[in-house]
């Protein structure tokens, strides 16, 4: 199921909700994402963002304005795995039914009439972890980013020579998948030791980094024992998210030797609140990158002429870095990097349909973070591995403090905006965390 | 907390259901491991291994039997994950319970009475996955396979630098994670080029293999950016069962640099059905394994007297194959290995205080391998790539079959045993899986 450009992606289509028609918000009405929210003492449940406000799927649910198609069950939750259970073509028709609901036109009298009831400030309403995330897999697609960590963390062999054929992953940590809105406390481990053959040191953590990813979240699914084939990968994909993938790169260097990262990632990955769904997203589809002269063709299983001319997606993508001091001293967050989710080497398709090839099951509202999305230059580059040579060339902030990896206090936000001649822009919201001095061991 | 001896192994205990008595049973009354089971119709739900019979712990808490503190929220459920949310306490509290309900004392008058509706034949009922696995982590804790394997998948560096300091481990998929009796379909996928440089293979595995190991289950759990001290971490393990880590030994050495095994692992984990409780294997409790001379000491988070004295399990390990042949023409299975749980370098303490070092959160219910458990003689090395040398050296069958890897209509069983002298010997029931040809691609 390839996304399809349709009305809801009508640039002239506005919403009754003021905030969502400033041509700034990131969520206009060509938008819609889906997120968990509770307000005042209410219990978490599923919600849409509009403007500045969240719509309330569970009150439009009560009131009858939901799709039939779109049962209690599905709605009733405080995860979206039940909604994401039901599938893409479920999914797409409640965004052409919330598209009415939530416009200026006449279809919007229902909602309008009862706004009170289904309507919230975003600012009055805590956010929550969209999915019970089942199982979370993290892929390594940014070419850019594992030509350069490469390069740094495995000098002797920078590309490995499976890169190319191999859309490499491992699984991650889902426990410690949480929203972006909170604390990171630096991690406690194992770091290496002074010379080859020492006892490691232990303690806090002292290359903290941060890795700009995209996250996908599985709708459908399939049983084990069977595949997702290439032209059905993407119609698994329910929409996406801004993804941190926390990494302690003393601890990760230390450990990772043969069986791949562990505390090195699992004290924390962060997740944006919104999920900005596949169909919100058509008409920022670009094709798949494009492979450099003398790459070679992807296997069968992993070459879809469809997915080669439309597999790629054009997402900005930023990150901000505000320490103690700027905030103490009023300065905005200083914006350290920039780079867009066109530089994966991998589609996310592809990434689904090699996942399962083996038989792997996914499961609706499992997470699957696409790894480090760096660009060719400099000022792209997705970690501060990279952006400081692994802290050999500290990068220098507006107010003259530098950073190397991540202090104390340091606070990380991603952002993600999607731009286009002809169509409304829409956003991811953010991404935040705060690095906080680690528990004393 | 240590598991401690107490009346509830006293060999002289007798169960009121026969079969618990006749001494060759892996279930007599000195187990009651946990699983969850069906029977006819009804809904799956947690229940106890009692001879060749079922307790059945719903029934039993309609009835008022269990004690106080064991509310029903965490008995109606077709999981043992709300069980198990309860903590160790709670857990052996409950034993004490069953243990007197399940005698020939009067104290088990009452179960006596209800017998017929809290016993159902073992061979009547469907047994399930213990727990909805949240999270998977496999070790890599036996020093003997890392030692062989590393040999041969990574001759360059057999044992790595970090070994003796670090309880290595990687996340394993928990969707794949079934109870050990069914099918295992044989996987597809990315295969070594057979030059370097050259294109990969791809197709079904040729290098399908076991891995004998041990899981062990959660209960209680930490917080996120929290930590479990070793002292403490025993008091968060449940129980333990049967763990075959089902690999594929050519996707995983093409895929698996730089960040670990994936799809090679991810199409299936078998879980034997029972939980064997850490309070049943008190008994068969032995030191932890002896660290060769010149080995480091662990750093102080993996140090603990007591888990040195004791923190080592004597469990007596067998892998059975039986092919297709062999069951056509009436043979038995033959015993391809024995090992021992002695044989890791880690103890099941050490890896949980690990784990959790970083301030990763546990959850009751989440599963964790230990990794291979193979033994310093060439009969107990733990997976085929061991026992033949990469399949250099197949093994011949008591029929004169030979095997390098698995091949279709392979079946593997995994039996698991404790015995000692002065106390009843108990058991893990088993672990099977009979290898189905791939799909077609």
């Amino acid at each position: 199921m390839k996304p399809a450009i349709d009305k809801t992606h009508d640039p002239e289509l506005r919403s009754f909700i003021k905030t969502a028609n400033d041509g700034v918000t990131d969520f206009p009405i060509q938008n819609l994402p889906f997120g968990i929210f509770s307000h005042r003492s209410k219990e978490p449940g599923p919600g849409i963002a509009i403007g500045d406000q969240i719509f309330d799927l569970r009150a439009a649910h009560r009131l009858g304005l939901l799709p039939p198609d779109i049962p209690g069950e599905a709605i009733e939750q405080s995860s979206l795995n039940a909604l994401f259970a039901l599938g893409r073509d479920a999914l797409t028709g409640l965004r052409h039914a919330l598209s009415e609901l939530l416009s200026e036109a006449e279809s919007s009298a229902p909602a309008r009439h009862h706004a009170i009831d289904l309507l919230v400030q975003m600012s009055d309403s805590s956010l929550h972890r969209p999915t019970n995330v089942g199982n979370y897999t993290d892929f390594y697609a940014g070419i850019y980013h594992a030509q350069a960590a490469g390069a740094l963390l495995t000098p002797e062999n920078p590309l490995p020579a499976n890169y190319k054929w191999v859309p490499i992953a491992y699984h991650g940590r889902a426990s410690s998948v949480q929203i972006g809105r909170g604390d990171i406390r630096r991690p406690v481990g194992q770091l290496p030791p002074a010379q080859p053959g020492e006892a490691p040191e232990f303690g806090p953590c002292k290359r903290l980094d941060f890795e700009l990813e995209l996250g996908f979240y599985v709708t459908g699914g399939n049983a084990l024992s069977e595949s997702i084939p290439l032209k059905n990968a993407a119609g698994h994909i329910a929409g996406y998210s801004l993804l941190n993938d926390w990494s302690a790169r003393d601890i990760q260097r230390w450990e990772m030797f043969p069986l791949g990262p562990f505390l090195s990632k699992s004290f924390a990955t962060s997740v944006s609140p919104w999920v900005v769904t596949a169909d919100a997203l058509a008409p920022f589809r670009v094709p798949a990158m494009e492979r450099p002269a003398g790459d070679p063709r992807p296997l069968g299983y992993l070459l879809d002429d469809d997915d080669q001319a439309s597999g790629g997606l054009d997402i900005d993508l930023r990150v901000l870095l505000s320490t103690g001091r700027m905030r103490r001293e009023g300065d905005m967050p200083a914006e350290i990097l920039r780079s867009n989710a066109r530089y994966l080497y991998w589609t996310t398709a592809q990434m689904v349909a090699h996942h399962t090839v083996n038989g792997c099951n996914l499961h609706p509202g499992d997470l699957i973070g696409t790894g480090t999305i760096s660009g060719p230059r400099d000022a792209e580059l997705g970690s501060m591995l990279e952006l400081t040579a692994a802290g050999s060339r500290p990068i220098t902030l507006p107010n003259g403090e530098m950073r190397g990896f991540l202090e104390d206090g340091d606070e990380i936000t991603f952002r993600g905006r999607c731009q286009r001649q002809g169509f409304a822009s829409i956003g991811f919201g953010h991404c935040s965390g705060t690095i906080k001095t680690s528990h004393s061991h």
